[in-house]
């Protein structure tokens, strides 16, 4: 009862805290894995910095350390830790020293392995508060242990150590919260089993950076400045970035399972661009609210893909691989060392605006910063050399939240000096003393307002202290950690076998990690240094989809994404060309699953489509309501509508709700359509028409042994459809047939049969109605995919 | 009949040409205007370049100085500019030497005043002819007159001056080319009368400027290059600036009359400016092509209105034109000196870009240059200080055409090292020396690849050799000319009485000419000077807007801009409280100019507002097809909804257009659209309706002494306007009185006596129908601006 005698004897001595000020109860923290790297290096340290902040708080604590270790080794390598704590600049040395003394003896070792010993833990904690008469106001359980460990000690945290009634818990997780989002929902809902989500303090330790937590108080504080600018309009990119220098050595056990999309992007630099780019919470420190704007912010961001991400790793990564991981000689890893991440949001405030995400080990040097960049929207007159510097609205004008490291080397806050003097708090943030011999972003440090903090303090420390004090908008709530998973694992899941480019390390990179924007994408902007020796080699964007004929037409072939891709250039080809020639593109398109890819591909990639001269029209429709959510219109607004500018009337969709009933005959809701073809599109002959196959042969809506539509006058019909909804719109064959341009898309094993089966027919539209599709004086042209093909 | 005897000598003597080299045939050179300014400074020089150019072409020439002067005074003048003409650096000094003898003795005076004047040079050129048997090939007549000269000199050659059949006629005009659309028109319809559009050379010297010259050839040879950059998705702005020193002392006779935008944007930047933007011809030597594709580029604009330019005026301006014109002490012009154009086009390639135009007298420097700025996509990885300069993709990309003078001092091609290495003719441009000392453009010139001329010319010899060879690709064609007229001509009649900003002229000038894009114009970024002097007087954004009651209702009043601006925030936050009561809302808004600020504000300053949940309606509608210019429905949709993104099911254009014809009782429009409002409004009640006044006291489109609409059941009814077109849709009073809110917005001093007298009258709708707007349970909102409140 060592522990027992020494609170005590505090408690008695009466120098801190008296048993008055200790009214407010006593807090129990338990650090698991109290030996281990990152307690070492801050965990402790910010527990002391607790104690020493809060001694006179009217708390008293007792911190318990514990790890698997037997009682006397783990004592004897716990306080080796502890004797090593410093002192804080600011704390007068005499009262640290007292203070260092009494935290030591508040301090002590568990072996916490089995059931036995939890329970024992608790036990001994409330037998220590009674004898001293105090009550218990918490108990902090901080999980510094790796993730296979987290359910076990959770299971006994919530058996056997719950504090009692009155008393709170706080459960401290330290990342990885899993691998991808399967892995991070089944660690949620075991976690969820023992304790409630207010109990759990996931902790990403840059929210404790000075300069990220500043993020959002910057922003609220400066609204009158920001209002105006922080938009599409005004801005012109974000940047998120951490550069490490050093490399993965020592650590491929970790790294090798994770990456740096895992280690850093995925949390860290997610979150801090989260806090740039979210709608501003009306009360910036309510925790509710800040979650649920950030969790708008990534339901607004688009859906990354394969080409969204360049991905590198340093060349010696492989051997250090093999060596701490016995691998084989030949083992080659593709996990990235090196990323960078394009990220885009269709939000009214962002679209448009590049959110540019990077970090990797091995490069030139060490530093992260979150960046915006503006516009210039100016032009200065006077010619350069003869402008005042730093006001100039032709110098770049940027935001920067520098994290640290870097030529700063210090948390800081600049803002160009012909945006705006921005307003921060003056007790935690000073204006830093002007240093003209520094360029930071290309400028003179001295074209900025620059802020540092007052007192510069370890992520950890700040965290700590924040756990204390319940602000849980600090900490990763389930939901957060979930969406950020939902909208990483694509891309993790898609560029897992994507070989990494090599890079030297170091300043050897030079230009080998540069990367540019490159039609929605990213891509590097030096060949790979192979192809940079032998230029002749084929560049990927030399791909050629297999070019042959089926059903005597033209046949496109490839894999699906890239077959997609080449048709959307197709389509935008055809498109230009209409628009030259006639000044409008009359465009007919099928509804369905398949064409949704396409029209994401379109919208995303193909800035130069002419939108603004396209009619859309519709190849057939269900009879429902427009906003019925089986309506072809309602999946061609929201995939492809509602995200480029097609003017409102050139959107045609089919009258199949006149009257506010659907497709009855006499409201002649087909004989509308057919006579605003009439009216509009020259010669009633679409410029193209894009139609898909279902697996019995229909194509538009057109059904084997039909009655209506497949042959006949040019025009509109009502059809009968074998699945529900029955009722449909369709264009007629004979109308299609007109089209300058056909092309019909299949894609999936599901068609191969179909696909197989046409291969060898004839002209049987009763039978097969796509076998029908025949334009007289236009062109017919397959997409059809490797798996439709080839099954 | 010295003449005949000179170039007798000439070809007996048989040096230069040889009969056989003769058989071209021989030109006649005409010099109106031989003793004035522009013929002294560069005209004489250049045709004396043309003679040593082509004496041996195998035409001969003779030159015919003219001017309104007698014989004897003018032959003497004349004769002391030719005397003075230089030889070429690049010419052997005793060929010159030779040729200028031979130049003078070709050379002429005569008095050109009477029309027997004119058909006394007409015979003596073809007496000449006729005794050396030589072939007439043409005549050129330069006019280097003032323009009020134009059609009376030009009546003269028609009439009594014109060649013989088979040889050609070509004459050659000096701006200006009126003084706007109206005058250049009546211009060019009196040339009309005496010339053929073939046989007219208007003159842009620009076009004689090697590098304005060789902007469409550069393009073309470099298409490799420019065709995936050159467009909207890479090019950032393009610049097109003449800076001058100089200002308009003892010119103000002239430029009090015409002023910058006249003397310099209207012809040269905007020639200079149309190379760059217009789609490239197939064959960019081909006049005819050439020209085709410059009148597209005109129609591609957007028109220019007051807010698409910022002027300013140099101080001494004002004191300079009272002496010179001897106006009283306190005459005050508003003729620019100085100017800055925000441009814009809608073609495919182009929009979104701006095109800055900027010129003025009194400024820092001397320089002319038109630039291509590139956007920066990408990310160096690398800090910038450890990057290989030239070529990192992070620094600007930039095409510089550069006319001459500034710090490179000669015209120059200047393309950033990090676009591409482009392909110069390499007899006419050369690579120009490294001078690592200088900048440019804010970079060290070692940045870029950069070539000037071979053989630098002056642009007046260059024009006369293009005349020589007809190359009317290089002159200005009617259309050409009348397009560019009728692209300025609004600017200049809305800024003609505007008061331009003054400035001190030169290195002072500072700041106070730099400007910035906002919100599609131009605005200087400097206030006033007056407004710096007094920084405690009220800023614009600490406004309060007037709360009174107008009508028994609340009254917001404010000046125009304020009053948009809280109209639109109060709109915003009736839409996010009828979100969160209703999950959506209904707002009707009426047509008109007044709400086309609102909407702009609304689309550009409100990202929060909840598109996705509001359904648009509409108040009124003229009964035109939607895509009229009259319909209400496009302004909203060009000013609003294409901006914005309310999904396609929630707008409901008022059905004006069924049946493909406007407005028929028995279509029954009026009754389908109440039906609509009945199924997705509840109760009928809209959110909020927002209304303006006519002066006659309508509103909606119900209009006093209506027949319909003014009473009875809340419906929707077509009504007559006593104004074209007559025809229309509107809600119904009993339908607006149901709404929730309404809003009404009177803007402008035009609505000062209808204000006025509705704040005197009652309830009485036949009278005035604005009047009879009285939500049964809603609330009614005044938005009234000073102009209209207080006149």
């Amino acid at each position: 009862k060592m522990l027992g005698r020494v609170l005590c004897t505090v408690l008695l001595v009466g120098t801190f805290p008296s048993p008055a000020e200790a009214s407010q109860g006593h807090i129990s923290v338990i650090l698991l894995g109290a030996t281990g790297d990152l307690a070492k290096k801050y965990l402790w340290q910010g527990l002391f910095q607790l104690y020493m902040d809060q001694v006179s708080s009217g708390h008293s604590f007792t911190f318990h350390g514990a790890a698997l270790a037997a009682l006397e080794p783990g004592q004897r390598l716990m306080f080796d830790v502890l004797k090593k704590l410093s002192c804080p600049p600011d704390q007068p040395p005499n009262r640290c020293a007292v203070l260092k003394d009494q935290f030591l003896k508040l301090s002590q070792y568990h072996q916490l392995k089995t059931a036995e010993n939890y329970t024992a833990l608790s036990r001994e904690i409330e037998t220590l508060l009674r004898q001293e008469g105090l009550k218990e106001a918490g108990r902090i359980f901080y999980f510094s242990v790796p993730p296979f460990a987290y359910t076990e000690i959770a299971r006994h945290i919530n058996c056997s150590c719950r504090p009692p009634a009155g008393a709170w818990l706080r459960v401290v997780l330290e990342k990885p919260f899993g691998h991808d989002l399967q892995s991070a929902q089944q660690l949620a809902a075991e976690l969820a089993g023992f304790f409630r989500e207010e109990e759990m303090y996931r902790v990403d330790h840059y929210l404790g950076k000075q300069a990220v937590a500043h993020i959002l108080p910057f922003r609220d504080q400066n609204r009158q400045f920001l209002d105006p600018i922080w938009n599409q309009h005004h801005v012109e990119r974000v940047e998120v970035v951490l550069k490490e220098t050093v490399d993965a050595k020592g650590r491929t056990s970790f790294y090798e399972q994770y990456g740096v999309i895992r280690d850093v992007l995925q949390n860290h630099l997610t979150e801090a661009l989260m806090f740039l780019i979210m709608e501003l919470p009306a009360n910036v420190s309510s925790a509710h609210e800040v979650v649920q704007h950030k969790l708008q912010a990534f339901q607004s961001l688009w859906g990354l893909e394969r080409s969204s991400a360049v991905l590198g790793q340093y060349q010696a990564y492989d051997s250090q691989v093999q060596e701490e991981l016995q691998e084989a000689r030949g083992y080659v890893s593709t996990t990235p060392t090196f990323a960078g991440v394009l990220i885009r949001s269709d939000s009214l405030r962002w679209e448009g605006v590049p959110f540019l995400l990077t970090s990797g080990k091995a490069l030139d040097e060490r530093v992260g910063y979150a960046r915006v960049l503006f516009k210039n929207r100016a032009y200065c007159t006077q010619s350069g050399a003869l402008r005042d510097a730093g006001h100039s609205q032709c110098k770049p004008k940027q935001i920067i939240f520098h994290f640290g490291h870097g030529a700063l080397n210090t948390p800081a806050v600049l803002v160009s000096r012909n945006l705006f003097q921005p307003v921060m708090p003056k007790d935690s943030w000073k204006e830093a003393e002007a240093r003209s011999d520094l360029h930071v972003f290309g400028q003179p440090l001295s074209d900025f307002y620059m802020y540092s903090p007052v007192k510069e303090r370890d992520a950890y420390s700040v965290l700590i202290s924040h756990i204390y004090h319940g602000r849980k908008d600090f900490f990763i709530t389930t939901e957060n950690l979930l969406a950020s998973w939902a909208f990483w694992t694509p891309l993790l899941d898609s560029t897992s076998r994507q070989p990494p480019r090599l890079y030297p390390g170091g300043v050897e990179n030079q230009h080998l990690l540069d990367f540019e924007m490159v039609s929605g994408g990213l891509a590097f902007t030096l060949a790979e240094p192979a192809e940079l020796l032998n230029p002749s080699g084929q560049m990927p964007s030399d791909f050629r989809a297999i070019q042959s004929k089926f059903r005597q037409s033209p046949l496109v072939s490839a894999w699906a994404e890239d077959l997609i891709s080449q048709l959307a250039s197709d389509m935008e080809e055809a498109a230009a060309r209409s628009v030259a020639r006639s000044g409008q593109f009359h465009l007919a398109l099928s509804g369905g699953s398949s064409p949704v890819v396409l029209f994401q591909r379109l919208a995303r990639h193909h800035y130069g489509f002419p939108w603004k001269h396209t009619h859309v029209w519709l190849v057939d429709e269900r009879c429902v309501p427009l906003t019925d959510s089986e309506s072809n219109f309602l999946g061609l607004h929201r995939h492809l509508l509602q995200r480029v500018r097609v003017p409102y009337f050139n959107i045609h969709p089919m009258p199949v709700h006149l009257n506010r009933r659907l497709c009855v005959e006499e409201d002649g809701g087909a004989e509308l359509y057919a006579k605003d073809i009439v009216a509009l599109v020259a010669n009633a002959s679409f410029d193209l028409v894009l139609l898909g196959v279902g697996t019995d042969g229909h194509t538009a809506s057109l059904f084997p042994r039909s009655e209506n539509g497949l042959e006949g006058a040019p025009t509109v019909v009502l059809t009968e459809s074998p699945v529900k909804p029955h009722q449909r719109m369709s264009l007629s064959l004979p109308l299609i047939n007109r089209a300058r341009q056909v092309f019909v898309l299949v894609l999936g094993k599901g068609k191969h049969d179909i696909t197989t089966l046409l291969s060898r027919v004839g002209h049987e539209p009763r039978k097969w109605p796509i076998s029908g599709v025949s334009p007289s004086s236009g062109q017919l042209v397959w997409y059809v995919d490797y798996e439709a093909l080839l099954g």
